[in-house]
């Protein structure tokens, strides 16, 4: 997905936020689970610099700890991002913004009680888990005297951290790139369900070594974001908690052009975006829809996503079924140029649709793979665009009904 | 749902299209369905008078039989309509088209050697069932010589009429209205998926033996299916096929208003969609979801219809969890004028969140029952509109996984 060329970077799956240097991160059981399981992260940067950029959900009703980074990140600054699962801390109230607020305020006292002057302002707070109810106050404060004694340099406080973010998911998910120019980037992210544009129940912290300004990381994150995180629509929800935090220190002493800096943050998002696809809530298949020919990017992209998100669609797909006249049905209804004579389709590349019409052998097609392409040529123009979706399935189904129970 | 005082006219469900006087149907296995069910369809209009009206598919992308019936609907004049199951005839392109014409000469052949006199141009052809294969038109031919011969003039031939347009459907749906001025509206309806705005894979008749003009139809019929048919929406899916058709024969020598037509073509519209509703893919629950204090109409039934198809929402009412934060992150998505800390939400009449914050025992509301009645209060005016939907369960991702095997 990037145009950067392969040998200027590479990616390592299993090091995250802690792989470029400078940052520190810890994740423990606080007991904000029921579970027992860990529930509370930190990601500390310790400089020299502190620039910092962040892209939040497009839900107009949006979690307190939402309310509280978006506002700190007017300042470009960070310290330090503290994460919480077992609980979004949404529809709460002035209450629930009191809690973020306190959370970033025992998390800066704490800091500086351990030599790190730092104030409240400097604390980004994410939350994620069930809408509704209030955290319990007394195991996130007391958890974090521990998360940042915890708190250590080396790699497994990033994978701990990872682990102690998820709640549906299967796996942590993490990230490091190692740059050719002597700089580094990490990242970590949870979400399995939820996913959809303008993100979904996603929170990412995303960190680099290199030297860079809040501007610089703000147009990285924007443009890293649109093509990856916002391209993943697993079931249409887009959440209330949606947070992507980019973070950079300076410490590798080196810098890096805008362009660099781009490419290098949307190859670590792409790689997070498609692990999320790998484990989404009840996913039996990875599906990749793209559409060429359109009118414009923008009606590629709308296309796309109306395909994607076509539950008939998503259920022959579960089914291994080559339904492509459902895919026809639901490209009809988004709102573009369009001539349902023109249509092309093919899965994994085996055309079944030509001029709107099935190819003999269309319902042969096997898809019984764990990976599909469905590709739409609507035959009108030079735009493209790709989603990253999945099947609906029985576990979906599953999941999702017991989720809060 | 109507504005009709309830003693103008009373509603019987086990009789259809042919309750009305001059009304003729018959509906038989003609061997389209490879089950061997009935599959084929005809509804007569004896006359005297033969105004037509009907609505079709908003989807780009329509059926040859749609092309066909919005074709002839411009004279304003039917004298029959032909309907099969077993086969959609969409994306069948100008061989498709063919099939559909043909469908139409040999219904008007066939009544004119029975001694009615009929042109191709005045018969209607629906069509239900797989996308993309052409139909067996050998089989249709030869049917439709079999279902004028069947017809008769009883109410069986409705019953056996609506019967023979099932495809998932796993009842016939059919309803009739005597009206106290003495004269009668009856329909029939197919449709069990695919049920979204502006339609969906739903092919209903309506006949009246009221004398109206075609411009009295239309306007009855548009207002019938704006305030019924496309507020049933299960899963967001707009179908190729949908039609919804109306005709009048003035056969009681009666005559009405305006309001009266439409008053009477409404609560029969509605009464077919509430049994569709009923009968939906996969349905454990029949949801009602009504937005009040909207800045608009418009505004409440953008934001019900964002609420009825979101994922998680109908995941958690598939599990009885009256899961308010879900219904919160969904309004949040609509684009409406929104305060998410004014919105106000309860089930089954019991609150469970106000000024956007969960208010005590929201959790334990009891939502076990197979109806449910969801209602969001945005305290933004006095905009007001209500959503039929159902739950998203396992059934219905079975049931749509392997439709087209």
């Amino acid at each position: 997905m990037s145009g950067a060329s392969e040998d200027t970077f590479r990616l390592v799956r299993n090091q995250g936020v802690t792989a470029p240097l400078g940052f520190k991160a810890a994740g423990i059981a606080a007991g904000i689970k029921a579970s027992g399981r860990p529930d509370l992260a930190l990601v500390f940067n310790e400089g020299p610099e502190y620039s910092a950029a962040g892209v939040f959900t497009a839900n107009k009703v949006k979690a307190a700890p939402v309310l509280w980074s978006r506002q700190v990140l007017e300042t470009g600054r960070l310290r330090a991002v503290v994460l919480n699962s077992g609980g979004a801390n949404a529809c709460t109230g002035p209450g629930g913004f009191q809690d973020a607020h306190a959370t970033a305020e025992k998390v800066a006292e704490t800091l500086s009680h351990w030599g790190t002057e730092t104030g409240a302002i400097e604390v980004a707070v994410c939350s994620t888990g069930l809408i509704g109810d209030r955290l319990p106050m007394d195991k996130v404060l007391a958890g974090i005297v521990e998360v940042v004694h915890e708190m250590g340099g080396g790699m497994s406080g990033g994978t701990d951290a990872a682990h102690a973010i998820m709640t549906t998911d299967t796996v942590a998910k993490e990230t490091a790139l190692h740059h050719s120019g002597g700089w580094n980037v990490g990242g970590m992210v949870k979400g399995a369900g939820m996913i959809a544009p303008a993100l979904a129940t996603m929170l990412a912290v995303v960190t680099t070594d290199v030297s860079a300004t809040a501007a610089q990381l703000d147009e990285a994150l924007r443009q890293a974001t649109k093509y990856t995180f916002d391209r993943l629509d697993v079931d249409g929800v887009t959440s209330t908690n949606d947070t992507v935090l980019l973070l950079a220190n300076g410490a590798s002493e080196k810098t890096c052009s805008q362009q660099e800096l781009n490419d290098a943050v949307r190859a670590v998002c792409d790689d997070l975006a498609a692990q999320m696809q790998a484990d989404a809530e009840g996913v039996t298949k990875r599906v990749t829809v793209t559409v060429t020919g359109a009118a414009s990017e923008d009606e590629a992209l709308i296309a796309a996503r109306t395909i994607a998100r076509d539950s008939l669609v998503k259920t022959a797909l579960f089914g291994s079924d080559p339904n492509w006249g459902r895919v026809l049905a639901a490209v009809g209804m988004a709102p573009i140029a369009l001539d349902p004579d023109a249509i092309a389709v093919s899965f994994n590349g085996q055309p079944v649709c030509e001029n709107g019409v099935g190819v003999p052998g269309a319902r042969g097609v096997d898809l019984s793979g764990s990976e599909i392409t469905l590709t739409v040529d609507l035959a009108q123009g030079a735009g493209t665009a790709a989603i990253r979706t999945t099947d609906l399935s029985h576990a979906y189904v599953e999941e999702n009904s017991a989720y809060s129970s």
